[in-house]
């Protein structure tokens, strides 16, 4: 420990040595005027009324993505945006079909219910079977096998409670991720849980579960949570609840893409910021928070550095990316942002740093830099160009990225993150809910103001975060 | 004109005569006890909470609405009513069956739509046809048929505006009603409108449509609120919207059933104050504010009556009406209100008034009295009880009753309103939202507040609304 903390020392030491980045006061002027004309921009709601309108729900490898991104780069073109283009990859998609869920015997009833993704069909005819609660992923882990076989898994985790920063959805989709393959290794006939939400709105979250070994599970589902208190209450009432759970769920071969466009850097070309996010939704709602909103962002935000008049020294990449809900993370071709990465190859080198906007359409309320970047002059122009917009500079370091720009992390490029207010995001996510008249426009906008600032203060600078993160510790 | 206000005026004279209305100060003392007493009550919580977790959705007709009912009889007897007993009575049901709704051919995309009750199942197969849109009812009367021939009539007549006083529904359920009759007679093959609602969420509300002539129309859906939006910013945006449309509904014979309990006054058992509200639900939701409350609230605040350790003078009903929101205006057998008008007969002449909960279960905070009891002893003596909760005195007159008492008053029994606080009521109803988690626990035990007084009062006294009301001017 005493080690550890003398070597922290000696690099905060190291850092104040090196030369302060030059934030030249013209850019950070051009910045504020930026920030200033995107708060008028309409190109966000524009983008985002036009994708969802036009093309409904976007499933990953669906025909309905597939035309939206041929229409999103068109649309990227027309914005002025060049060498637009097309990245084709292959992909295991996953369509819902048909489902149903009840309460059969005593209290009959209808449930509300979604599949979760890549949950297979059931037999057809359905499944029924007693259900056996558990309130937590570990007390079902702990269960003896014979108490869980034939048997329909219900997880009841508890309402989700809303959290600025998203914080209760880890905990929860834990359950959704691994609980199906738990309840599967145990004999199971199907697994139902508390959707992950923090409504109370009749509308499941579909989300997608894990594999397991490479294999699907048992038919998988997610109640509304008016419903996950229904079947709660029965059981707290003494009632055996019985279950009839059906679903057509299938995969298909198909194929997913990225959309790309760039406004090339005037000086350093080579050097790319990518602002990503994703242009597949689930199949439930219209995905206008998730994401149609992060694309319209990033893109009114490009486009606002783009009308200044001034073109920054950096290419800035808008990444409308394909495939980010329903890939297997152990997929490592049907997911956008995996595909970019790897096609990139060395080019990641020049990748300055990444941003991901994939939280909903509220306000940005604080900059997450990369490692070493904490206290930086970068930080301190940053914080005077956003904090009047309500920004604040956060300590924390933006190590995750995102599921879309994640893949890059790895190979060395660097994050930051626009935190938005997530409060109400898991009232919405992945429901049906998920529909434009969700977006605040003023909020919407405020997010465009705040990335086209802060993105030109990158683009038109030669600030480099690798070289302000710290030498990694030895190994002790 | 000046005929009617010299007869106004004596009437006004003639009420002033009247004989002041007794309302014993110990009778009112025990008012605000049993106030202050239900307040504290969990019956209705208890009732409504086993009501629609035992039985879920209970649609006129069907065997949960007659389960409910044999539930709901006993515990009224193991509340300690007495002479509970069930009305029945046979009634055309109507039953959903299976559904959907999407824009196919160009914007291909699945919408969220409910088939409004008795609307007709579409042909095998479905419909299909382009949309031709609407903004008001008049618009489409005024249409020449040629233009709707053939065509799935579109009515979007904007969202409705929340009103504390739930004002807003009317205007929109004109079109329910009366919107398909039309669109049929002008050879129109389907007829599609925007749910009848204030929220923004992906949920239709559904309700019933009229029969026109005694027959059903075309097949009539409500669009969610997201959907409505979004066809129609497809017609703005000058695309053609062409529609598929299904559906299994059908009509069927079966019986529907009133249950009804007494608490039989001290001295005056003849004397009848009726309770209302409706067992039965939509099929969507599981009636929980619509109308499940209304039952928690009459049953409760009856209960908080007979605990106060005085039986009160007068007899006190609780009905909990079947069929209510299924039945056709026309058909005077199928509607659990009617049913019970025509069965008491003359016994209606001893029935001393009468009230209905059915608008949800947040705050109370109006007493509306019949005619002629504006400004009466009577009134006073209820505004000193119910304002300490919120409760203010109404100059407005109770006309109407609601669906389930009205029957009763052209035949001359008086109502009286509580009226309920409706600005959140339409977010919720007739949808799949309409669940038990949507009932705010301290707003419901203040109804209950509110209707054990205000009965104690009518009860437990010899006021006599009927004497009240002024006498009908002469024809002119």
């Amino acid at each position: 420990m005493i080690l550890r903390s003398l070597t922290a020392a000696a690099v905060v030491l190291t850092l104040s040595g090196l030369p302060a980045l030059a934030q030249d006061a013209a850019t950070e002027a051009r910045a504020v005027a930026i920030r200033d004309a995107a708060m008028k921009s309409n190109i966000a709601l524009d983008y985002v009324t036009q994708l969802t309108t036009r093309f409904g729900a976007r499933p990953a490898g669906s025909a309905s993505e597939q035309q939206a991104a041929a229409w999103a780069a068109d649309y990227m073109r027309a914005q002025g945006f060049q060498n637009v283009r097309i990245e084709q990859f292959p992909l295991i998609g996953w369509e819902r079909g048909e489902e149903s869920a009840a309460i059969v015997g005593a209290h009959a009833q209808r449930l509300v219910a979604a599949a979760l993704g890549h949950s297979p069909a059931t037999p057809a005819g359905g499944v029924e079977a007693d259900i056996v609660r558990f309130t937590s992923l570990e007390a079902l882990q702990a269960a003896p096998d014979a108490s869980v076989r034939g048997k329909i898994v219900y997880i009841d985790l508890g309402q989700m409670y809303p959290m600025q920063d998203g914080s209760g959805y880890g905990p929860q989709t834990r359950v959704r991720g691994a609980g199906p393959a738990v309840a599967a290794a145990k004999g199971a006939a199907a697994f139902v849980m508390r959707s992950v939400g923090s409504d109370e709105d009749r509308m499941p979250h579909t989300g997608t579960t894990r594999y397991a070994d490479g294999k699907t599970t048992v038919p998988s589902f997610a109640l509304s949570a008016p419903d996950a208190d229904q079947v709660s209450r029965l059981v707290e009432m003494g009632e055996t609840v019985r279950l009839h759970l059906s679903s057509t769920a299938r995969t298909y071969e198909t194929h997913s893409q990225n959309v790309i466009g760039d406004l090339p850097g005037a000086s350093r070309p080579n050097e790319v910021i990518v602002l990503g996010s994703h242009m597949d939704s689930w199949d439930l709602g219209t995905g206008a928070i998730d994401d149609g909103a992060g694309g319209g962002i990033t893109l009114a935000a490009a486009k606002a550095i783009a009308e200044s008049g001034r073109r920054p020294a950096r290419t800035i990449r808008v990444i409308l990316y394909g495939s980010e809900e329903v890939a297997q993370p152990t997929d490592a071709t049907g997911n956008g942002g995996g595909v970019y990465a790897r096609n990139q190859g060395a080019a990641l080198d020049q990748h300055i740093i990444a941003g991901e906007s994939d939280f909903g359409a509220d306000h940005v309320y604080a900059l997450r830099l990369p490692e070493g970047a904490q206290g930086s002059d970068f930080q301190k122009a940053a914080t005077r160009v956003l904090y009047p917009i309500g920004v604040l500079p956060s300590q924390e370091v933006e190590r995750e990225g995102g599921v879309d720009i994640g893949p890059m992390g790895p190979l060395g490029v660097p994050f930051f993150g626009l935190a938005q207010d997530g409060t109400r995001y898991f009232d919405l996510h992945h429901t049906a809910n998920d529909t434009l008249d969700k977006i605040d426009p003023a909020q919407l906008t405020q997010n465009v103001a705040a990335w086209a600032a802060l993105v030109w203060l990158i683009a038109d600078s030669d600030v480099d975060f690798r070289a302000m993160k710290p030498a990694t510790a030895p190994a002790q």
